[in-house]
């Protein structure tokens, strides 16, 4: 527990930390020195045709957690976290991680390199540009978009409608203003006038697919059947349509490489990937996860959001598209977390109030129940604030213990892998019992059981209403035989419904989808409900407002 | 001279070329190992603060062209194997050149690598994202739109008319559908309805900015005072009045450092920056020309378009902010191309027609003038075409001869450093006999005075015509001060008149300046002429469309 007067920020802490150099991790990985490809004297991406074979996988840990809430619960710290706890009980272990997007460092949120002494370096470049993956992705998502307007000015051979081209531009930025666009404008020299908007570039199906592909050739061959929209007599028009995949790939092909960092205990961090856990699956690339399980023997990666969003899609998506099973789960929750789930407000969450912690209890079971429901037994880390009491703490931790849960106080902000080590030994136990997992549900089964499924078994809800328009292209998608895939849940993250306000465990609830978005490429069908932000705002006082350079060039601001 | 039956393509040739590590290039280069910072195994970035200091400053050699045609004219191909001609000759060597932009890539005109056996490698990188400068140009221009959008959105206490807005979006895409848009649709939650528009990233004033800036905090500095619009009282608003310099800076602070590679010879590299010769000043980043002179005797580099574009502006701005005089000038001229200057149509560039070429030299002649009025003596290299005739080029060598100018073939495409020797030893008589090189106008000339002395010196025109609105435009920036600085001039590359249609050595022509733009960051003043294309289109068939990646996940298709 953190105790200093004046906290150090992440940034400072994050600066005084000493980085070795990247191909000490490399080695320490067992990654050869020919398959390190360095960038800069920290980071590396890694050739992984040239990685030697290990006998047996990695065992895989997935981090996820509760029901977010604006108090933030600190998943990424406590992967962060975890995973130096596990290299310091002797394993060799790697942590796998989505890469920070530039829109939230520059608007709210701040990175997502963990925080404190759990965090993974060299922070200032990977909340920045990092090895440019993200800008490749904008890229390639940005060529598709000028390769259809060009079709489209060129005279149009395939047919294309321009009132009904689904694909967008994308920037990676908080952008509200480009949220709804026109384009085209200022007569012949300029194409054809069209209604188009930008989603933020995590929320490209290229960055989807990105994190789905087990290959080059896989990357290729899904970009190729990305639908950008339909022809005058409604039939799709595919990338393979305009003949773009090749260009697409090539423009990828080194993005697609994994990231190799360090955390600040020096375990071996890939960083790779990062797509939007609403829109699409929320988990950082497969080919990473896979790069890790190769390398290491525990490998803790984690899931955006809830675990009724990212682990959901975790499992559902993400395992097995990749054919892989997770080993363990941790659900990390927070007493101020629990707090808001039992109806404080966000001002008093620094008030000890242990019967709001007990009121908020109920949205932690519905995760358990949830990671349960795949036929594994959750351990929780209850991710230590430096305000929480020891009573407060005590509430959620009787409450495990009495309901049989595995749980233990995860310190990692303040004290490193060190204050997780509680948590890791409870880890290692469970991947020692093994587990049973499996799937939700079967790809044979019909759309509505599949997202029947996720409503009963993940959200505690009754069922599922379609509305017209979702019915009407639900049939769509039966008819081209589109069904057969998966379902990717965009949903809001705040409640386990889709209405944002209702926090805690609601029940007797139904979810309401109402549009479906075939992702041929990334290999699902997002279901719609509730207003699904693509393009995050900047709010009032953006974080772009105080950064800045110091007199040694090192970044100020940065969270 | 190339003489195989079926030629390797400039891709081939690159691939096939053995690159040295990266390291040994730097410590070819006298570059410590500590300041340089690897991307990949053959890119890395130089920390110049870790460089150590030389006696005396290296000779720069400036590359420019006669007015440039569809023939192609291989300016960037004669700047590298001219590098490598003086490596050869035991010359202490580095070629400074810009990045090239994606748009063209993916478009029409292919990379800027140079070309056959004069090339700069890795060329598939440098051609694709090489170390992401243009994204984080790109990133920064784009995020001082969604700042300036959000200041808009959230009440504009600066009173910003949104009608005023000369801030631009950018993407690094031949994308024509961009052109004109309007941002901030779809209700209260989209933002405030505009007009916008994208330009291509190498027009944004931030490239400028980028390549004119001495330092990191030069490069602050300049941002601070980039004009984004006008209030509704027609005060000029800047990124210091946003508060937004400090990010942007942040934003540029790794792209800034010079990128370091090598050519086919072996000869260090520095590619860095590359802002439109149209728009801007179509050089590398001063803060590259600077290292290279620190690092080695002779640097060669090059300006975009003509010696009219390029070399004056080469000379009037970069050589003048950055406080640095150029110690020769090589004009490339080919055969091909001064047969389109004399009316040869392009189909025919193939037949020899010597009287053709003859009828193309006052195009040359023009640009022999423009560079000896900064008082520099040329160098003409006669670039070598395969097709080329003995008798062509003979045209041309004895022109020179009678008219007392320095001239040898360039047989660099074929031969690399090797055919272009004939050229350095030209070149390194130059530099010893020394120059008389002056700027064309004094900073405290009118406005009106500098642009004559362009119109007349260079262009070799009668004068200059402002519309109303140039005129009226003058009178702000006289009042306000700004026209102290120097003149950027945006013409057409094709003639020397504002009309593309023109070829040759046209006389007795006025240039009509429409607008002015000021461009107070990067430090000089936009004069446009004719309709400058700030956002290429994609033509029927982009060269997107031919890439792909091939079994082994080599690039196919570039050029």
């Amino acid at each position: 527990m953190k105790t200093t007067e004046t906290p150090l920020t992440d940034l400072e802490i994050a600066r005084n930390a000493a980085m070795k150099p990247i191909g000490e991790i490399a080695e320490k990985a067992g990654i050869p020195e020919d398959a390190l490809e360095p960038y800069g004297r920290y980071k590396g991406k890694i050739d992984i045709s040239r990685l030697p074979q290990k006998e047996e996988d990695g065992k895989v840990v997935l981090v996820t957690a509760i029901s977010p809430t604006p108090a933030g619960e600190g998943k990424s710290t406590v992967t962060v976290g975890l995973a130096d706890a596990f290299s310091r009980l002797g394993e060799k272990t790697m942590v796998a991680l989505r890469e920070p997007s530039l829109g939230p460092v520059m608007g709210l949120k701040g990175g997502a390199a963990g925080g404190g002494y759990s965090q993974v370096l060299p922070m200032e470049e990977i909340n920045l540009h990092f090895t440019g993956d993200l800008h490749a992705i904008t890229t390639a998502n940005n060529a598709l978009s000028a390769l259809i307007d060009n079709h489209l000015h060129q005279g149009n051979l395939l047919g294309i409608d321009q009132r009904r081209i689904t694909w967008k531009r994308v920037l990676d930025m908080n952008d509200r203003a480009l949220r709804r666009v026109t384009v085209g404008l200022g007569g012949p020299s300029g194409g054809i006038p069209r209604e188009d908007g930008f989603d933020i570039t995590v929320a490209s199906e290229i960055m989807a697919i990105f994190c789905l592909a087990k290959s080059l050739d896989d990357l290729k061959e899904r970009l190729s059947r990305i639908v950008i929209g339909y022809t005058f007599t409604r039939e799709p028009v595919t990338v393979r349509d305009l003949g773009a995949e090749g260009a697409l790939t090539l423009l990828l092909r080194d993005a697609f490489k994994p990231n190799l960092v360090q955390t600040i205990g020096g375990t071996p961090a890939l960083i790779h990937g990062g797509p939007f856990a609403n829109i699409a699956h929320g988990c950082n690339s497969l080919i990473a996860t896979k790069t890790a399980k190769k390398l290491a023997d525990i490998v803790v990666t984690e899931a955006g959001f809830g675990a009724d969003l990212g682990a959901e899609k975790f499992m559902n998506i993400k395992a097995r598209q990749g054919d892989f099973r997770p080993d363990a789960a941790v659900i990390v929750a927070t007493v101020r977390a629990l707090k808001m789930h039992g109806g404080a407000a966000k001002a008093d969450l620094s008030t000890p109030d242990k019967e709001a912690v007990e009121r908020g209890l109920p949205n932690l079971s519905r995760h358990i129940d949830t990671i349960r429901a795949f036929g594994i037994e959750p351990v929780i880390a209850l991710n230590r604030f430096t305000a929480d009491t020891q009573e407060e703490l005590s509430v959620v931790l009787d409450w495990c213990r009495e309901n049989e849960v595995s749980a233990a106080v995860a310190d990692v902000w303040a004290e490193g892998g060190k204050g997780g080590e509680d948590v890791a030994r409870l880890v290692l136990g469970k991947i020692r019992e093994g587990n049973a997992f499996h799937q939700l549900y079967d790809e044979f089964d019909t759309f509505e059981q599949k997202v029947n499924s996720i409503v009963r078994k993940v959200y505690g809800g009754d069922g599922v209403l379609f509305t017209d328009k979702a019915l009407k292209q639900l049939q769509d998608i039966e008819k081209r035989g589109w069904d057969i895939l998966p379902v990717c849940m965009a949903k809001t993250q705040y409640s386990l419904t889709d209405d944002p306000g209702i926090l805690g465990r609601p029940e007797g609830f139904k979810i309401t989808v109402r549009e479906l978005i075939p992702k041929l490429g990334a290999g699902f069908i997002v279901c719609l409900t509730g207003d699904i932000m693509t393009m995050p705002g900047l709010p009032k006082k953006p974080a772009a407002m105080n950064m800045d350079i110091d007199r040694d060039g090192h970044a100020v601001g940065l969270m």
